[in-house]
């Protein structure tokens, strides 16, 4: 099974697929947790290169065809090999992320973007979980965190609620693999949320 | 005017660009040299992971996204702004090497190339001169030069023969662009040819 985590920045989600990852491994499955930009050491050449350096570094268009490369990479020599002996997959971030940060929320490229994960991806997560939070409180979150990889939060609470919108229009579009979570409240108020979520 | 220069590794087409940018720029045309992939800050950065590393370092999707993505800032940053004001571009290599090494070379995806290139990139030059010359000369060449840029040198002399042929079949293929150059003999003697082959 192969499960990703999707949110804006600080919503929780990484520390959200970490407790899901321990949660499942508890149960006897083999876990592999991972995130996205990044998660094979090609793809987290590519992410150096996307998180960091200003918000203009790169085009909106640029960004999307360099995280389609990372994507392919972790793809190729992580997602998959792991799936087939069996593995379930836990990232955090995957296909949707792109959707509504290059899609969505960054001029009108939606179309550009199915048509190329279409093209070079090909695969979706049997489940996704949406972490739902207000980007004022995100937004705190992931500023606090002090970390050089602020090339997103960067660009400013109006565009935060943009993705906020893009990623709930996509757990609306497609309510069979997404489920949209409360993120308010303690971590383990969240948590049991998510695994209230598994089917 | 956008002229690009194309061949194997070793061919000549380096010099070959820089003769031609000078004899241009000599006649008062405005040039801009470039090269790829590369040619614009990012796009440098994203060529060091391309020409580094093993030959097994990316997948061959992989390789043609990140050689996608580096061409999209070159065009955006470098290549289109000095169209609009006038200028010539000459470039050491554009979309053709693409085609050859990703499309022709290695494995069948040359549909995907041309789907990736059409969807993402959209122009090719006015004029390219393939630099034509035996393989078994050229390896020798880029050899000599001891360069640590040497990941698709270190394919070998079959590969290298795939090369040729794929870009023998595009000078065919496209006789209106692209001007198939006999690379053998002095540097003089193929830059003779070059300014010959101009319109």
């Amino acid at each position: 099974m192969f499960i990703s985590f999707e949110g804006i920045d600080g919503s929780g989600k990484s520390t959200q697929a970490k407790r899901l990852a321990r949660a499942l491994a508890q149960r006897g499955i083999e876990i592999v947790l991972t995130r996205e930009p990044g998660g094979s050491p090609g793809a987290e050449e590519i992410r150096r290169l996307l998180v960091e350096g200003g918000s203009e570094r790169w085009s909106p268009e640029t960004e999307l065809l360099l995280f389609t490369a990372a994507r392919r990479d972790h793809l190729e020599r992580l997602i998959r090999p792991a799936l087939a002996r069996g593995a379930w997959v836990v990232t955090d971030r995957f296909a949707d992320s792109t959707r509504v940060y290059q899609g969505a929320a960054r001029g009108e490229q939606r179309a550009l973007v199915e048509e190329l994960h279409r093209l070079m991806i090909g695969l979706d997560p049997d489940l996704t979980f949406v972490i739902d939070i207000a980007p004022e409180v995100s937004l705190q979150r992931g500023q606090a965190r002090g970390s050089p990889e602020d090339r997103f939060e960067g660009m400013g609470l109006d565009f935060q609620h943009r993705l906020r919108d893009g990623f709930r229009a996509l757990a609306r579009a497609e309510p069979q693999r997404i489920r949209l979570i409360d993120g308010s409240g303690s971590e383990d108020e969240v948590a049991a949320r998510v695994l209230a979520g598994l089917p």
